[in-house]
């Protein structure tokens, strides 16, 4: 992927984490993104090793309660059809994701 | 910037292009959003040769109606705090945006 594809891939993630925690009926996760928001909405990109743990990935945040969102590229340009491109976590606690993604590295 | 760093203020630019068009009054404005998420939220990343551009064209944008964003560092990493890193538009007409950034190349 090109620098700028990977950024529009990183954008969806965010807008669909937003969009899940706007529809959120869970308080907690309303009060959550209340402060994510009102402490300039943090984004950090790291990468990873491949598809595979995208999925192991979000099948642990949801073990942990925090939100996941996977977003499948509709192959208009670079990439296949279906193509599994970034996972959005959060927002959520610094604590509860650290746990989930601490030892990956910055992209 | 890294490439992370700069999907992150991708991300952040969209999320404020969204809240601005979920917080607006106008009634176009409103079935544009509607449209665009049902089409996928499409994203598209150009390249701007510096600071100026994105003052110039998001001066521009207003001027057609469009809504702009410009995010604006926070200072905590890698850039100055202050530093406006990327310039947002839209959602709006393909034919609104072109006319505006088709001189653009991606990134």
């Amino acid at each position: 992927m090109s620098k700028g594809k990977m950024a529009a891939q990183c954008a969806h993630a965010a807008i669909l984490c937003f969009q899940k925690a706007q529809c959120s009926a869970n308080k907690e996760t309303q009060e959550i993104l209340e402060l994510w928001l009102a402490s300039g909405q943090p984004k950090i990109v790291l990468r990873v090793g491949g598809h595979n743990d995208l999925i192991t990935l979000q099948e642990e945040a949801e073990k942990l309660g925090i939100l996941a969102v996977i977003v499948y590229d509709a192959g208009h340009t670079q990439l296949d059809a279906g193509t599994a491109t970034v996972l959005g976590i959060g927002p959520d606690k610094n604590s509860k994701i650290n746990k989930l993604v601490s030892h990956l590295n910055l992209l």
